[in-house]
């Protein structure tokens, strides 16, 4: 997406070939500034310290990061000690562990001459994958916005949001902000309210942030606004990420997800999650919990954005 | 209640018989400071930037707004052009209105001459009735706490609040934290989770810091906590105060509240409201809303803790 007007990813093999070159989110919005990652552990340390997070750029983090370890040293004792500090770095989001596995799994079989090229170009591949996925997010999710905005007369459709799944969260477009953008770009007139959210308040510096830079409509909001602003008919939809997806279909996402779900159902505000494939978690299905919802009916295809409406939310 | 081991009020008419001292609430955490009001302006100005606040304590300050309004000028003129400037200071709070119907109705038909003490008078009853009040809400909730607590097998009760509905929020020992002091005084193992409550932080500046004099264990957490704790059965019960109650039971309060109302149902979380009379507006019932709900069913008497599970909270 463009930051000052000049497209970006946020994140890329640097010109030496070798580096990493990431956007530190620590420092936005006040500051806009790119870090080099030199070595396995800068990208731990990167991943550790948010300065990058979201569950997609996560997973491409730690793909980078195995490039890195394997640029210095090829052997198997180097990857495996790679995936294991790599792995320590976040506990939620499942996108790493995938990340990790693809990578070990792309690069044992191979000799350890060609695994750096074959580390650097898997890498590539699962960004290109990401950047593809979001991308077609977007655009299924653009016909759900585009449907949504038929019934508001002209008057911009209100979307609320919840922490930061925007392109910053991924390698390019975002997941929940994908069909934002895509709206934005087919002249949809579209509001987004911002949830700030607390403890480390991603909506307030990078939704909002990354919004403003796209030319998007927004407010920031205080987390507890959200309820309100349903009863009072101000929200159109929800939209979120997701950090980890159960085979189930229940939804694990940032802290404060679960009570705007429950808004949503109470106020009959249709609530989506936007869910690249690579966040289902196939391992686990969440155990049932004291009361009864209706289950998250996931659509078919491995991209899809779909609506739980209030379904169990950790 | 204790500040720094000395007993307090939170509104108090100064040692020259005159002048009306307060804490400023809106240097709290980091500097206990008592202001003095020496006008009707001083009182209006104390209320709008939040010096004074909570529902109670606006009440009682409007009273004491009316008496520096008579002291200085005695007319029915004065009268009426200081009930507008403290009308006109906070939309929320029904104990504004309240106080000042009160004070104006017990003042207008007495002659001027005697107006002067029988306002500060009345402010006094107002400011003990209101003592009275959270006292005996206190005891009322004691017996819901005990009973709670002896589920836990000696381990600590864990009671959400949200805002601060303590002491500083009322004349003396407020009205959600009431029954929580009086627990903590008999001796019951209590354990608070203080939501932050933003925009404002009146959990993390406010409840937190009285809980703290008054040796209560507590927790700050981010508003978005409140749900994940109650789905992981870490809430044993959550009290909150109320802005106003409409005649049907419904209860408006901080904004938020509604959303750990939510939970709490979807939980199985008891969710009480301690609730003082003057907050009750006898005058509005809310309308019906498109969700059905349990209506709140208020307990007899003036002096109720009640239970909305997750009634209509505005």
């Amino acid at each position: 997406m463009r930051v000052n007007g000049k497209a970006y990813r946020t994140i890329w093999r640097a010109d030496d070939g070798r580096s990493v070159d990431i956007i530190d989110q620590t420092l936005l919005p006040h500051r806009f500034e790119v870090v080099r990652l030199r070595t396995v552990d800068d990208a731990a340390r990167a991943i550790s310290t948010m300065q990058v997070r979201g569950a997609p750029l996560i997973g491409a983090a730690a793909a980078y990061g195995m490039c890195l370890a394997v640029a210095t040293d090829a052997s198997d004792q180097s990857l495996d000690a790679a995936y294991d500090a790599l792995l320590a770095t976040r506990p939620t989001a499942i996108n790493l562990r995938w990340a990790l596995d693809d990578m070990r799994a792309h690069l044992r079989n191979r000799p350890r001459e060609v695994r750096v090229e074959a580390a650097y170009a898997r890498a590539a591949e699962i960004c290109d994958e990401d950047v593809a996925i979001n991308d077609a997010i977007g655009t299924h999710g653009l016909a759900v916005l585009r449907q949504a905005a038929a019934k508001r007369n002209g008057k911009p459709l209100n979307v609320l949001t919840h922490c930061n799944a925007g392109w910053l969260a991924t390698v390019d477009w975002g997941t929940a902000l994908a069909p934002i953008y895509k709206a934005h770009d087919a002249g949809v007139p579209i509001h987004v309210w911002v949830d700030e959210t607390r403890p480390r308040n991603q909506g307030m510096s990078l939704t909002a942030w990354e919004l403003g830079q796209q030319g998007v409509q927004h407010t920031v909001i205080a987390d507890n606004a959200g309820g309100h602003l349903m009863q009072h008919g101000k929200v159109d939809l929800a939209i979120v990420g997701t950090d980890r997806t159960t085979a189930r279909g229940d939804v694990c996402n940032k802290i404060g997800t679960y009570l705007k779900a429950l808004a949503a159902k109470d106020n009959g505000v249709p609530f989506y999650v936007a869910l690249p494939s690579p966040s289902i978690d196939w391992t686990i299905a969440m155990r049932p919990r004291r009361t009864s919802h209706g289950l998250v009916k996931p659509f078919a295809g491995p991209i899809t954005i779909q609506s739980p409406s209030s379904g169990p939310i950790c």
